[in-house]
Order: C-alpha cells, then sequence, then structure tokens
C-alpha cells in the first residue's frame, strides 16, 4: 500500500546507510538531503574501498554527472557489490543523450549490474529506449511521448523501474504507472534537485524494500511536499535552496500521507 | 551599446548552454548562479567527452582552481574544440602565482587556445603579465599598478579581453576600458564569487558574442545588482550567499539597465 | 590561557592561509567558513603543487572524506612539507572504521608526518586507537567509552593532540583534558560541520601556534558560539546552515570568550 509516510518513518527509525557514487556539482546537497530525511548518506569512490563501503549499505545511487574512467569503474565494481548483496541499486543517468560516453556508460550500467530504478529527465529516459529527445548539457526536450506511456516503455526495455520526473512525475514497472503531482517549479530553478530525488529514492528503497515501484513514487511525492513547503516564503531559488533541506527535516509521516499525491494510472 | 538588460533578455530567450570545466570548490555555485541567470549550465571533464560537450555549448568556461594533470589535458581539449568552432572562452586563472603550476597552466592555456576573456582578480593578472604581486592562496594584493591600466596592459600583453574584478572592475580589450561599479563587500566574503563572475561572463558573451568586452562589463554589472539586492536584508555571508541567487534571477532587463554603472574611462 | 577571542583577534589580524586537501563533499563549506571566520582557505591538491602551497601556508589540513591514490600522495607530500616548515596540521579520519582503507590511510599519515592535532568523531578515534567501534559511513557509535579519557588515551597513543567531537567535546594532549560544551543540535544535522571544525581548527593552530591544545578546544567554542546563533531563527538544517555562516562572520572576540564553555577536566 503507497504510504510515504509510513516509509518515512520506517527510514528514520532504522537509519539506513546509503551509499553515493555520485557527481562532483551535488555531492554536499545529496548528502544533506538524505541526512535531512533521517537516512544516513556515505559518499566513496575509490576502488579500493567502494564494494566494502557497499557492503554496510542498504542501497546505492550510481550518478553519472561529472563521469570519468576511475569513477565509471568504481561504479560498476559497487553495482556489482549491491547486485551480489541483493541490495537496491538507483541510477541517475546524468546528461545521456547529451554526449555518446554519457549513453554508453548508462548501458554499460543498465546491462552489467542489476539497476533496480532508473532515474532520470525524459530526455535522459528517451535516449536509453532509442527514442528522439533533443538532450542540452543535462537538460532535455522529448517532444511527442506521452510521460507515462515512456516510463512504461522505458521500465520494461531497459529491465529496471523507470522514474521520469518532471512538471508531474511517472514512475513504471513495466505493468503499473503511478503519477506523483506534488512539487514546485522552483524545483527546476536549483541545480541537483534531480540528483537529489535520485538519492532520497536510494533512501526510500531501503526504508521499503519489497515495493521498490511504491517506493520510488513516495520518495518523488516526499521531496515534492518538502518543495511545496520551501516554496512557501522563498524569495527566489537560493532561499527556495536552503528551505528546502528544511522541509525535509520537517517532514511529518501522517500530513505526508495526507498531502501525498501519487494516482496509479 | 551597453544594456546588460538586453543581453540578459538575449540569454534567458536562448538559454544558451555554458559548458565549465571548473573546480571542486565552486561547481555547485558556479552551476547555480548560471541557472539563476537564466542559461544552462554544464559540467563535464573528462578527455572521452569534453569535445563533444563543447560541441553543443554556446560558451566555455575553464577556470583551474583545483587543477591537476588530467583536468587540465580535458582542457586544452575542450579550449581547442570552442576555438575551433569559435565560441567564446573565459579562462579564470585562480591562484595564478600562488604557485609555479597555475601561473605556467594559465599561461599554457593563454598561449595554445583562442582564449576571449581571462577573469581574474589584480594579483592573478598582474602575475600573469609579470607585474610584482603578492598572491597569498587564491587572494591577493598589488602595489603600485592602477587597476584600469593593469586590465589594459594585460589585454595587450595576454590578446585576450582583461577583466580584473575587486572593489570597481575593470575590463579592458587593449585600447577601451570599461570601469563598472556595482557589487557589495559582502561578494568578498563568500568563496567563489570570482568564479561565479566568471561562469556568468561565459553566459553574456554567449548572449553577446560579437561585443565581447561589453559583454564581460555586462556580466559584472549584473552580478553586482544582484549582490546589491542580496545584501540587503542579509545577515552575514551565508544568507548573502543565499539571497544572490534570488538576486540572479529575479533580475529584471530594464531595472538592470537603470542600475548598470558602467563607465568608459 | 584559553581565550577564543584573543585567538580570533589574531586570526582576524593575520589572516592566515590554511591550506586544505580535503573531500569534494566539503570543499566550498569548508572554505566558506575558513573565510566567515576571518582566515584565508586555500584548496590545492596535484602533486605539482601541494608542497609549494603549503610553502606558504601556516597551517595544513588533511581530510580523508573522499580519499583516493593520488589524492593520498598528496597528502603525504603536503604533508611531509608542513612538518619540514614547523607549521600545524590537522587530520580528519572521516570514516575511519568504515573501511580498511580509510583506518590504513589515517594510520599512515599519522604514522609518516607531524600530525598536530586528529579531530575527529568517537568512533573514528576508537577506531584508531584500536578501542570497538560501530562506524556506519561516516556516522558513530561507541560503547563503554568516555569520551574524556577516549581523547586521553587516543592523545598518547596517536603521539597528537586528541580533538573527539560530540555533543560536549573533549580535546586532549594525552594529560590536560579540555571539555567544550557549546554548539547546538542542528550541526549534527548539516553534512560537513565535522570538516568545518577541522578546517578551524587549522585557523586557531595558525591563529595560535604555541598552545595547540588550547588552540584546538577554541576552534570548537568558536564554531559551537556560531551555530548556537545560527540555531536561532533557523527553520531546520538549510536555513541553519546558511545562518553558521552569519554567525562565524558576527563573532565578536569580547563576546565569544564570555560565551565560551571550555572546561578542564
Amino acid at each position: 500500500m503507497i504510504s510515504a509516510g509510513a516509509t518515512l518513518a520506517a527510514i528514520r527509525a532504522r537509519k539506513p546507510l546509503v551509499h553515493n557514487v555520485t557527481n562532483f556539482v551535488v555531492m554536499n546537497e545529496t548528502a544533506n538531503a538524505t541526512l535531512a530525511l533521517g537516512a544516513l548518506p556515505v559518499m566513496a569512490h575509490a576502488a579500493e574501498e567502494v564494494e566494502e563501503m557497499t557492503g554496510i549499505a542498504s542501497a546505492l545511487v550510481l550518478n553519472i554527472g561529472t563521469l570519468s574512467t576511475h569513477w565509471v569503474e568504481s561504479m560498476v565494481l559497487a553495482g556489482a557489490a549491491a547486485t551480489a548483496r541483493g541490495i537496491p541499486i538507483v541510477l541517475d543517468p546524468v546528461g545521456a543523450g547529451a554526449t555518446e560516453y554519457r549513453t554508453l556508460t548508462a548501458h554499460r550500467l543498465l546491462d552489467s549490474i542489476g539497476v533496480t530504478v532508473v532515474r532520470g529527465n525524459p530526455g535522459e529516459i528517451a535516449t536509453l529506449v532509442g527514442a528522439h529527445a533533443e538532450v542540452r548539457g543535462v537538460e532535455s526536450i522529448v517532444a511527442g511521448l506521452e510521460p507515462g506511456e515512456l516510463a512504461r516503455t522505458a521500465a520494461r526495455r531497459l529491465g529496471a523501474i523507470a522514474s521520469v520526473t518532471g512538471p508531474v512525475d511517472h514512475v513504471s514497472d513495466g505493468s503499473r504507472v503511478l503519477a506523483v503531482d506534488n512539487g514546485h517549479e522552483l524545483l527546476a530553478t536549483v541545480t541537483g534537485t534531480g540528483c537529489i530525488s535520485s538519492a532520497l529514492t536510494g533512501a526510500f528503497l531501503a526504508g521499503k524494500p519489497a515495493e521498490p515501484l511504491e517506493a520510488a513514487a513516495e520518495a518523488l511525492a516526499a521531496l515534492g511536499v518538502a518543495a511545496e513547503d520551501a516554496a512557501d516564503g522563498a524569495g527566489g531559488p537560493g532561499t527556495f535552496h536552503a528551505r528546502l533541506y528544511d522541509g525535509l527535516y520537517a517532514l511529518d509521516p501522517a500530513t505526508l500521507d495526507e498531502r501525498t499525491r501519487i494516482e496509479e494510472l
């Protein structure tokens, strides 16, 4: 049963360790969002230690936002360790479609490790399923694809739950499609809020590992509700950004359930 | 004709992609400032993809604040790609003069690629033209050099527009010198505001590529006006920093033109 | 004589350069905290320049939060240069105990360079002295160890001043133990506040090099008082974080001395 509040309460009770191998731009922000929510973030990327760190984690988040050779190798090592242990893996294919290196790396990770959820914007996800997308840097525009169908198609083709974020988010396991209608337009004015949604997806998967589709949607609802609160009183992107962590920290399970707007399509 | 407002409007209409190969300290901050202004930032540094990423960008910003071998090689590759395509390049020689490695790397980039604007503090720029400067880490003191003359001399010797920032900024192409008298002293209390000015210079060059001298000065005026707004109500460096992104986001072209204080010397 | 205010005044008068070789997560935050306090931060990690940068610095801070081979080698080079010059060195063994790589690297640095202060949480410090500790990622729980005794034991075994931070901080040189009872619980909700305490320890050591035990305790008192001010009016971790820099910037030497709660055990 969908209950972002119940999963949030489980996260805060267990304080799962979420291991991130992520990009330089958002390391601080994703760690702070994870901590404000109530989970424990850790960032580690050296080949010497990623497998051991994954070995004590409850979820792994891989993000290719500023990828390079050594980092990709470490993502493969950490991903294999997570797959072997059966812990959930989130892949954020930042900028897939913008360069061939990013597209190929995303596919390499999808093919070689057991990705649970791939979380991206419509252009990134469309690129991975071979649809037409215009990706400029890390932003994207997709023409002619209904996002719910994109999520369903991506889940089937990629063999992972697809979490496609936008004004309304769509999460699918290939059969069910959940639409999440929480959030605020100021999220799009701050770098790394997509990466934050991936990190929080890792925390929610750790909090509800048996129902990853629901957990992925609940994570987006929780971030969306926090963003709605952060926007109330913000003077623009900078104060909104600071208030977003306040919002995550202040999330109350009961209120979160009341405000969650998740619909099954 | 100088009009920071008109260039800002052009940036917001076109949303140019600004490719940054920059330092670890300011990646998030420069991306957020670029996004708040209305352009699209992207950070990518791997040799495997920098040329392709530069190939879809409208400006390239190179910043040596935390340089190392692989990063410098990628800067050279990206710079060559930008030079070949004729898109503007900003070089921020962070810490030139503090170590020989930084000074030599700045010269190597100036010599090997087509830098449009070199943006630095007086000590960094003085170092590059061989003048006496005391550079401590990334801060500097220059004795006996009038900053307008420093900018003019640097532009002539380095073969690029020189943008020398300080309490009053001076930008020169070797003949004209523009002084920019916007800003606030709290800018000096936050790490990376110089780097932000370089990133925004990239966005303004993309918005007005035919007039790079004016665009470089306009970028500093825009940041300065945003800083003036951010300081109003700030409780110190931290809240000023958050409010700086609010200020950039809220910039209005008409008001910006009224408040721009650019003077030709 | 203990006086955080006097040391703060000395820091602001001399503006010592503090060279950080630190992790990707907190680079911006530790630089901004150092700058807000009144010292000059610099981040440099390339083997080509770390020794030269350390050569102009007044303190060196090594932090293994996102360590990898090249970075560790640079820490050794910088540490040797600092040892040769006799400037203070702070080691932050982030995550020691979480992976063997981190534990071994911390010991390698302690054994090969002249560490002045090792600053960590109880689990990290306990790991380094061989006591039982549960370290999850970068968080830790230590059972059955009184923190003042842990600090004293660690100082004796590691041959460095041990600064063990928690709700009450304990700093010891192996004989004296100073307890610091400033701070606020919101510090634990923001990533990198431990790293910030290590960076500020570097600044205070530079401000009072002859009395490193006292300087290390004073640094924690200063951060604690700033945190108390930041919490007053904060809406949660995000606005607290922004206000923390305001608090450091606004620290007044006389008031700081009045509010310092350092007790010798």
